[in-house]
């Protein structure tokens, strides 16, 4: 997928998402959601302050936007800070969303942090009836500050 | 894992929730939580009715108790109409859910569908850092009636 100056700034955007979640207490993921090149829609980790651990910002997003405006994301792309989960990357595919881009992927992420769920989201892709198109790795020298911040590994 | 018959009664009850689900305009897919013994929270899917393609019942089963109660299920066991697609086995991970008994599993409800992600739980399981352990195909050919029914394949 061709990945222009746009996707930059939208992903920029989504990176101050993922800090601003550390900022309140919680994990340092943000995703937005992009129309048309307006941004319709924005969601921030939220796991410690819900109570609720499957609070991604992925997942959250989705379910927030499509409750309010129908749960087809064909046209719509989101930009998130780091590579979607197993449960965020079938969100996606059940949601149909058009495109996705992410900043660092899970592997460099399991890395940092020590732990995750060893799928990569081309693998759940690559099983589904319905597969948004995906940029990798945008900014993610500049993610990767902020994951290695976060869970605290050198 | 050895199955008993409180197994089946629990199960009995998830595809109970199930048919409630369709009887509401939603897809049959029903779930349970129990810890000693005592059901502790339900869910139906509810797609259509929330207009959110990610209203799964086990998604939404632990978003709403986890949220209520704290992030860790470890303690419990959740009862599930069919096997979890890889959205709701994610969410099991990340909530630690301790055990999980289902009935269909997901490759026969692939062939009744005619769709599904076709990665199984048990691969999001192997790959992730908590595991529940797994019943499979409780009463799975009281839930097939069921799914032939809402899916139309004979």
């Amino acid at each position: 997928m061709t990945l222009t100056a746009k996707d930059e700034k939208f992903m920029r955007i989504a990176i101050e998402k993922a800090e601003k979640a550390m900022e309140k207490g919680n994990e340092p993921f943000g995703a937005i959601l992009v129309k048309d090149d307006e941004i319709v829609s924005s969601c921030e980790n939220q796991i410690f302050t819900k109570n609720d651990p499957t609070f991604h910002a992925e997942l959250g997003l989705i379910k927030e936007f499509c409750s309010a405006n129908g749960g087809d994301l064909s046209e719509y792309t989101m930009y998130t800070s780091c590579e979607p989960c197993c449960m965020c990357s079938g969100a996606m595919v059940w949601s149909k969303l058009g495109r996705v881009v992410y900043s660092l992927n899970h592997e460099e992420l399991a890395e940092i942090a020590g732990f995750n769920i060893m799928i990569g989201s081309d693998e759940i892709f690559a099983s589904s009836p319905f597969k948004p198109s995906v940029g990798k790795q945008v900014l993610s020298e500049e993610s990767r500050v902020l994951y290695e911040d976060y869970f605290g590994n050198e």
